[in-house]
């Protein structure tokens, strides 16, 4: 199970103590995802969506922690039970809206990653894939 | 960049054909995540979490194509405007209900991935961070 990188994230952050640790924080931050052109074909329709999932790699994680302490909480928790990136599969996922698509590069806002994240994926948001009404969440 | 199971996903779906293409239409299909057990203590904590993401690999996903027609479609469409699996990184993404936790395997019900799909990745379902109204969607 090997990744490619399919594009760049490219984002006002440079470094973790300064970066939104969820697009929900991000107030609006502005990105550029830029797509390698051997894979533009398959950006085809993506502008019809008004969100879209940014699947990234965690290059800067660390390694592996299984308890960690979150942002916002001050006890340590299973790693599984929060969004931390020093996973074993240090893959990332934020929901973005996506501002304007042009040629092989994407504008984007919401953004809570850091600068030249390595792009692995990009899927439409579909509220009846992905929004779901929660009672209970931690 | 290199990917590691973390556990095995156990659905009643063998193949593609009979298989739900999202949880959403998966009328409460139930599985199994058998987490590995050396990844178990992670798991602390997520019984918080009424639903979860579950980060997979696409295992039987073939080639990638930039061009897919979806389900439930008639038209070509670029491939990152859909979840089709035929992606350049063959990672689904399903948020799924967590009906219990025991030791290291979870219950899960609206599951939409075939039997013995490698596991990836769990992270909490916060709707915060991933429930967005949104008017525009392809």
């Amino acid at each position: 199970m090997e990744l490619r990188p399919i594009g760049i994230i490219r984002t006002p952050f440079e470094d973790v103590s300064g970066t939104p640790i969820q697009p929900a924080f991000a107030n609006d931050a502005e990105g550029t995802v830029e797509v390698f052109p051997e894979f533009a074909e398959g950006l085809a329709d993506l502008a019809g969506y008004e969100r879209i999932w940014l699947v990234y790699w965690f290059d800067r994680a660390g390694c592996t922690r299984l308890r960690v302490i979150p942002f916002r909480d001050t006890r340590e928790r299973g790693l599984f039970a929060t969004r931390a990136p020093c996973r074993p599969n240090p893959i990332g996922l934020s929901c973005v809206r996506l501002v304007s698509l042009a040629e092989s590069v994407l504008r984007v806002a919401g953004v809570d990653v850091l600068d030249k994240t390595p792009l692995l994926d990009i899927k439409p948001y579909v509220p009846e894939f992905d929004a779901y009404p929660v009672s209970r969440t931690g």
